[in-house]
């Protein structure tokens, strides 16, 4: 539900993210919520560049996706972005896709995305720094 | 685990399936699943443009997909892929990937593909015909 | 030059567009192009829909493709077009890239696109009305 | 014309490549194309890994490419791939695809790739023993 989330971004349908049956391949929807991700944190004023600096990525290690209706060349979409818990390790984002102003539902999505050291890839702890913007943003406190 | 397989695919990681991590992006396993369902049913004698012309195609509904350990570019991959369970109107993949002749696994999946008409993309049940070469090509039954 | 076109584009880079040398793999400039075109259509009052409703659509004949700089991950992009020449079945596109506010070119391109109609690709001649609102948009003459 | 070159590799188009016009999407023959690049000079022994732990990489700088009739998902390509010239700093290729085993020419291309330091990615000129072995493979010398 639209309410759940404190932040969404807009997008464009590119049309090489359409495939031969006239909509948006299933394998483009990682990509928009790759871009929710991106948009997220810079929301609350942390660029990607920024956060390479500080010592922390993120890889994706699980994702639940459900698609409930098409989408097309040329639509805009909504894609709401929040992080509804954090583990010692890991953040869980929650996502979901309307089109701009209805309220139909595409494709949402639960992604575990687990920190990393930028430059080996290993897996780190969520930065306390990190966790408090978070909660910040969010208006929430998050338990391990 | 591969044993649980009848059929597998193999494919060589493009460039352009890379990012600036280094590794596949995650968006790209769905293409990569994509692709085994294709091959899956190509070595059952059924071409997509065949079943196209005998009114079946299949659209995404959900899918669930683990990423355990990196893909890189040049990489030979595995994709297993399996039919698992069958609804009404879906069928149930269980998919599997592996770099070849090695058991590490990269990214698992399992995916419910919704039959549709291919003109209406409206849902459409399992014909009989496919329910019963896909019995015989897994050697077992399945119950709706 | 950026003085040369009456039309501009912003787009930004997103993560899935990069490739393992960190940049954006070239491909995705043909992408890039690609949504300039629909913008630069739009910009006029003529979105993909009622092109294709008016029964024009182009399929890109040939292209040539310059890449100066590198463009990252997260960079916003000026995409520039506009239509140079028209042909009796084509449009011939210039494009140039440009970071936001800089002046460094990332890439330039000269596209052909020859007119089909949308149902059966097959070529058609630019229309009359639409040759005419190019012209008033770029705010000269063109002949064949 | 397909006997003018020594090399090529076979690729099957996927899904993901297709766009609404049912048709392979411009962008992606640039990455047919890269792919190509991959293959030839796996041909003669040298993987991409081998060629950057020599130090070299390279980077697209032009590319032509001309659009000639189209490819459908779950075709069968052909690309044909040489080197056609070199310079001090760059290797020239020419390529051309083909449905297999078909003469119907789908897309050509020539693109001139910049030999580069894989670290900085600054221009280099092509090694002494690169040039060798592609005259090797080509059976011609070349002059800058």
């Amino acid at each position: 539900m639209k309410s759940e989330f404190k932040f969404h971004d807009v997008l464009r349908v590119r049309f090489a993210d359409t495939d031969l049956q006239g909509i948006v391949f299933n394998g483009n929807y990682l990509t928009y919520y790759d871009n929710a991700w991106t948009e997220y944190f810079r929301a609350m004023g942390l660029t990607y560049g920024f956060l390479l600096e500080s010592g922390v990525d993120t890889v994706l290690a699980r994702t639940s996706i459900e698609f409930k209706s098409v989408a097309r060349f040329d639509d805009l979409l909504e894609v709401y972005a929040r992080i509804s818990s954090m583990g010692r390790t890991s953040l869980i984002f929650d996502f979901e896709i309307y089109p701009k102003d209805e309220d139909r539902l595409i494709s949402k999505a639960i992604s575990v995305y687990v920190c990393v050291d930028p430059k080996t890839l290993g897996k780190i702890e969520v930065p306390e720094w990190l966790r408090g913007q978070i909660s910040e943003f969010e208006e929430r406190e998050f338990r391990n």
